[in-house]
């Protein structure tokens, strides 16, 4: 069988975290969507048009990629998209606690949806959107954190990071 | 591509909770293999013949899993069956450290093999082949909590539950 | 001795984990106080009127529950009611760790309160007001999580889940 | 109604912390029965008597604790003695899903019984008769720690603290 | 060598666990400086200058202590002062995970700078500013949990505690 | 003031986590001494003097580090060698409560002596000696985790990795 999964999230903007989980991701599945939550509640830096272009960017020209936007209840779009596995990475037992309730939750809205989780590289481990957009937004330096592409996005946001 | 996974534990003996991981990991998952660690150190109730039989046992007749052993490390197992996926659960805080731990060292050992997670079910986050051992060898009741093989295996390891 | 105890919360609005944790307090002590907090600061969906009215309406008619309201420190309102022992439910680490920086700091202010924690049942560890909330504004369906008059009181604020 | 709880453990030795957990269920209950477990498998340092001893020393004579020991299950003994409730402490993340397992599990096999907890005492929260040994069998100062007749007992065994 | 570090924070207010962390950091290296941060972004009690003024009066007259504040990245300030050890404190997990996230993003940042962490004393692990705060503005007690000048400017915005 | 820290540990053997905390350690404090615990009743791979052998041939010739064992409380070598900071590194949640346990007791039995924790290094989080003998023992590859004479003495402890 094809198989192909949904790699939800934020992206606010794509870290090299996520990159990781991307590759690491099609080792195993035939296909990918990599899909940008529009949430009206939570504040974002960046549009959700900016955030899906830096994530094409950075991928490149892959054919088992899709990015796409979704909102309201993940597993709707799930349902919609026919596809039955989510994608998620964990770092620390904070994401462990948070990620356990959704999956608990998405199984009863959906028993035919699976989450599977990856643990984030070790390099990866420390890193998250919100710290990268805290340092750069002090003028820290960035750079090996996210993609090229995000990384020039911060700096005309935050006004050069040198 | 078909996609083939290792689903590796000590099951002693299998429970419920393992049995839950294994259909799920088929809803995803071509191919799955049981492996049993044959690992000398660890004390085991059940030999490792007893413990593959009450598995084939309760997985019945089904073509799209096999039950092997290993001994060893786990990612020479993988190579030899030329397995890239690992098939984990994760139950509460103490499995996430040990097994955040297996998997970065896995991966530093194995980079073309893949950890991946699922969190057990409500049901079944509070139930291990440990505490079953444990209530089974103090006279208690572990029906509904591990095949109807395994109950009876318990009941006559331990001299029945009543 | 009459043992009294008070469970207080947001019971924004009231959940079946709150009910059962209710239930199961009913079955230790003789009467049970359930305080409503007012709390200036935090944003509810539901006013206090409303909160009051679902919990009264679910729980039905019960000579050894009183539902009630609470501004300020919950000491305080102990002191006031002549109530010494707290209930409280515990899901998950994050949980734990308000609770016993609360329980510490509680027990400094008036060493005579005593808190209680029960562990939340397993069909409701992953089930929380503020969850319920974000699945039913996005449409998701919440049955058997909220008893029929939080149900029918979730639908009026947003549209309908059906 | 009388209410009457049971609060079980090894006691091997009894220490501060476990006699303020007394003082404190105490406060709530009419009545409690602290219950030494006699496992066999557990290896104490003190015998059962000698447990039993040093807790009816420590508490001196009060007429609404009891002082006994059980084998087996607790949820049988709880039956065998009529009560429904189970006392026990936490003190940290560790305790907390132990406890957790512990209590998910009990509800299962008796969901009549309800188990209790109650927040170590911040002077309390590092103690347990696990380190108290260790540091006493090392020659370390243990006063404060334990009551005088635990104190006396763990010298006897050690040698003397200095 | 002359030992210098720098103990970062938000002290709005300061408490008597911070003292207590500088005392004891006090100790072991010759000099220490106490850093108010400046966020733009987090809403505090107290300004700056306040908080500069709360800190002085607490410590008295030390001639191995001063007290400064700053903007940005920590660590663009260590390097400014030239200053290569960072002092903080440890309560609980949550703590944990993110000075965890922040030591390593520093040392990413600047591998030069070291982060030494000490555990809070038992009587400090419960406290925090912000329940200090919570506590002070429903009008209770907070005494012996700051120091006097706190305590004073505490009563002065929310209007005295007795 | 000559700052002087001991480390200490069992170091069974020595990993190149080991001598990242002590090389990050000799940044802070003019003198180390790494103190090799001598526990009867650990069961530990290699004998003291073997250990002390292997991280003295790691360390090689430095004249700010010593290398030294102790038995007994840890607190009563510090007082004997008058040194006043114990340094401790800090892995994962599990560490921590271990870690503070043991802090807050010894902090109880010797209030002079200070415990400073380093966050291990992104690279060593996953990193212990008890995993590296775990994989060495079945053949497993542990170049790159401990130094060049750990990894020699492994082999010939278990025959060779290949």
């Amino acid at each position: 069988m094809t198989t192909r999964a949904v790699y939800p999230g934020s992206f606010d903007p794509v870290t090299n975290g996520h990159l990781d989980m991307i590759e690491r991701g099609l080792n195993v599945f035939d296909h990918l969507i990599v899909a940008v939550a529009v949430n009206a509640d939570k504040r974002c830096l960046f549009t959700v048009e900016e955030r899906l272009d830096l994530i094409r960017r950075s991928l490149g020209d892959r054919p088992n990629v899709a990015v796409d936007t979704f909102s309201g209840l993940l597993i709707e779009y799930m349902r919609k998209r026919q596809v039955r596995v989510v994608l998620r990475g964990l770092r620390a037992i904070s994401d462990f606690e948070y990620e356990l309730q959704m999956a608990l939750m998405n199984r009863r809205l959906a028993p035919e949806v699976e989450t599977f989780f990856m643990m984030a590289g070790e390099s990866y481990s420390y890193l998250s959107a919100r710290i990268v957009k805290e340092i750069a937004s002090m003028g820290g330096e960035v750079q090996g954190l996210v993609p090229p592409a995000a990384l020039e996005a911060l700096r005309r946001k935050f006004g050069g990071t040198r």
